[in-house]
């Protein structure tokens, strides 16, 4: 397919180190880098860039969130200036809560389309890591692909890191497929391909190659604790109510779940829960699901990343051929894309940072001023979904925070998106409520014992002090859990 | 066609008095009637409900807001126990806000599948105003489609108005089309056809013919104010610039708009900004739009409702052929559909109550508690469009009421689906900004000169108290012209 990767020999000569390579970002400039979770993103020419210290004032453009070695490794340089469209990471958190970097978080189906419309800037470069070019000079994915076939697309030079961890029998396992306006999605089952194994690119376009045998950092794989465990159940006994009340079939529909522990957990859960011949229509698939596929139980993931631990990616890469029957990965703006997650009637199941006792979710901040990641793929999916699950532990912080509260301080997924509410203590199964008779069931079925007493109380007061009755609030003291929090490290009094 | 409005000789003994029709409907049963805005809702039938008061306890569900003669008459006599999906009559919204109705607000888009879904009960009886019965016994709507497909279809009984002002003519201007999950929405232009004339049913399911000359509650259609004229020139700078930068075509792209004056005035000022081959993907079609049409500017509306004044009315009666080239009624679920607004590239421009210094937009609460209207199609259109325009006049309430806030007090369409704000006094475009960016622009371009003072001064103690510098609120004090405007009626100090 490619020799030593680079199929087109004149490209041989863009081989260089990554210093070399890092030395072409220069200050100011907006460069836009591959990744989605840690799966995908460069790591020798960002960490190259850090290293040389020079570019300042940068512009940061990812599909979605990478790692250490990137978003890492350029907030602790104090490199960048401006960052789009989700990020995970620490040094990177703390530098935009800090004031330092101005954040925009965006739908990550909407990337692309953010990028095609100019209002991120003009993306001087494109930094993507890959598998390797073919001799049409068609760029070989790793296990994402995020926006990289926008980046490359609308980027004026492409630096690319070829990383040798990945095998190439890889290709093949991706649907790379343009979505411009006035465009179908013709996917009426999640392993429906439309599309091309690979990133279209020039070789003119091409500024730099750089080698990589590094894997970089990837999520560790815990077993489930008894909280996830907990909530991975209550998520499977709806599930099989809706089976048995005849509004599932006995296969589900497909599933699309968020990134971390929890979602890992639920599909834990599925592996012993008797259902058989599952899809996902997702946008990241961890190691629980892999093991789905692998067991017989999960016959297909659509996704745009397979966020695994290195175990996980040794699994995928030592058993490619049997992975590609099962897994497609698309660009974001398919594997989020509202018409197929309307057509197939995709059960999304997203994590709450808190959930108010109305319904309303806030995926995004901590007492509504700080960013902790960002909104995700939680609204492409729940908005278009035939069922939009929302999960938490029911606290946070050893249980000095409750994630259910009166009035969350930011709204991403307001009440109308928000279908049924799960913690490890049940289930508030919201559909056809008023937002008054929402209150008994959250507080009741979900909020943690320890503070359901201050909820109850929060709600007497509301229903005394509201100016009106369809959401009760009382405005002067919905926040106090919260202030209290801000000022003690705990929301009891 | 049909022979005096019944086509099926057999139908001829179910017509009777609205008395004898509304003795059907009992206590505690689940009632769907039609309408969308003014258009198409029954008018004969609920009025008798409500002098015979006898029906107390009903579930209603309409596909969106109706009029007097039915949100009204049954508030006002008490027989609502629960209701759905939106409604905008000032009876309604009183026994709402008082708690005496259980009120559950929905994405319009979605009424159809929660009427599936059974969460808003088993409905006894739909009452369907319809123009009449063809003689294979589908049922011919007025001019408006929204969900009476459902309500049809899912009601154990039709109970039908016919309504005889409106012509026979009207039938072929709909286009009927059931959506469940794995089907498309082959749309790809505003004007296509996908589905059938009528609504199909079947002579069983008729339990009642009812008879009607009202025309009822139609809408005022006034000559744009001020404000509403300054807000509808703005929308017309944003889609200039648009067309100059290259990012919209010279024929603009569907256009979606809110219902209203304000709504009503950005088409008014449509026919002298020079644009021509417009059209429309939208869910309600005004008088300013038929005017467009008329004028030769505006070349295809898709629409779920016509809501139209006595005079509009008469105009589209008067020459129904001409408009039936030029717009087709669709249901709900396919006007408001995720799949064409993102195909097609859809404009969204929806009205706000608020909207606060970091762009999210309350649709729906008045101070948090009471309910305005409802979402409406906002959010169906603003998540899956092009470009999101949120409009608003800058005070309300004789400039008591500052529309620009530090923080809404319900989020409907939060910061991720808002691109640009508009009032009277100027555009703010988010599009790229961080959520400090939009600050400036948002107090600075958009909200009145009197609060500019109390919002900078807001902002400022955020920047000072808040426990982060993302989105810096001061939870403690966010909401204080809020409750400033609860005690003394006045946002202002």
């Amino acid at each position: 397919m490619f020799e030593k990767r680079i199929g087109i020999k004149e490209l041989n000569n863009k081989v260089m180190s990554a210093e070399s390579a890092a030395e072409m970002i220069l200050p100011g400039m907006t460069v836009g880098c591959s990744g989605f979770t840690t799966a995908g993103f460069p790591k020798e020419v960002p960490m190259a860039i850090a290293r040389l210290g020079k570019a300042k004032g940068l512009t940061l453009i990812t599909p979605a969130s990478t790692g250490a070695e990137l978003d890492g490794a350029l907030a602790k340089a104090g490199l960048i200036a401006r960052r789009y469209s989700f990020q995970s990471n620490a040094d990177m958190r703390r530098s935009i809560n800090k004031g330092e970097i101005a954040f925009s978080d965006l739908h990550l189906s909407q990337v692309p389309k953010y990028i095609d419309s100019g209002f991120l800037g003009t993306m001087d470069y494109a930094i993507v890591e890959c598998c390797g070019i073919t001799k049409d000079c068609g760029i070989v994915p790793m296990a994402s692909l995020g926006a990289s076939n926008s980046l490359v697309k609308y980027a004026k030079k492409v630096i690319l890191e070829i990383n040798t961890t990945c095998p190439e029998s890889i290709l093949g396992m991706h649907d790379v497929y343009d979505a411009p306006y006035g465009s179908s999605i013709p996917i009426n089952h999640p392993g429906d391909r439309i599309g091309t194994f690979v990133i279209p690119c020039t070789p003119d376009k091409i500024a730099a190659i750089v080698f990589t045998d590094k894997i970089g950092s990837t999520p560790s794989f815990k077993a489930p604790d008894a909280v996830s465990s907990a909530i991975a159940q209550n998520i499977i006994k709806i599930f099989q109510q809706e089976v048995r009340e005849g509004r599932l079939p006995e296969n589900l529909a497909p599933l699309q779940s968020g990134v971390g522990a929890v979602g890992n957990a639920v599909f834990a859960g599925l592996k012993n829960a008797g259902f058989r011949h599952l899809t996902m229509y997702t946008e990241v698939v961890q190691d629980s699901s892999l093991q789905l596929v692998k067991d017989g139980i999960l016959d297909m993931c659509s996704t745009t990343s397979l966020s695994l631990s290195e175990a996980g990616l040794k699994e995928l890469y030592d058993n490619m051929d049997f992975y590609k029957e099962h897994v497609v990965i698309r660009p974001q703006d398919v594997s989020n894309h509202p018409e197929p997650i309307k057509r197939l009637g995709v059960i999304a199941i997203n994590t709450a940072a808190e959930i108010d006792i109305y319904g309303n979710v806030n995926s995004t901040h901590a007492t509504g001023s700080s960013i902790i990641n960002g909104i995700g793929g939680s609204g492409d999916f729940s908005r278009n979904s035939r069922l939009s699950i929302f999960m938490t532990p029911s606290t946070g912080k050893d249980g000095n925070l409750s994630r259910i509260v009166p009035m969350v301080t930011h709204v991403d997924n307001c009440e109308h998106d928000v279908n049924i509410v799960v913690t490890e203590y049940g289930i508030a199964d919201l559909r056809g409520t008023s937002p008054k008779e929402r209150v008994e069931k959250i507080i009741e079925n979900c909020a943690h014992p320890d503070y359901r007493p201050l909820l109850r109380a929060y709600y007497e007061r509301a229903l005394k002090n509201a100016s009106g009755m369809h959401t009760p609030h009382d405005l002067e003291t919905c926040f106090e859990m919260h202030t209290r929090f801000l000022k003690t490290g705990s929301m009891k009094p």
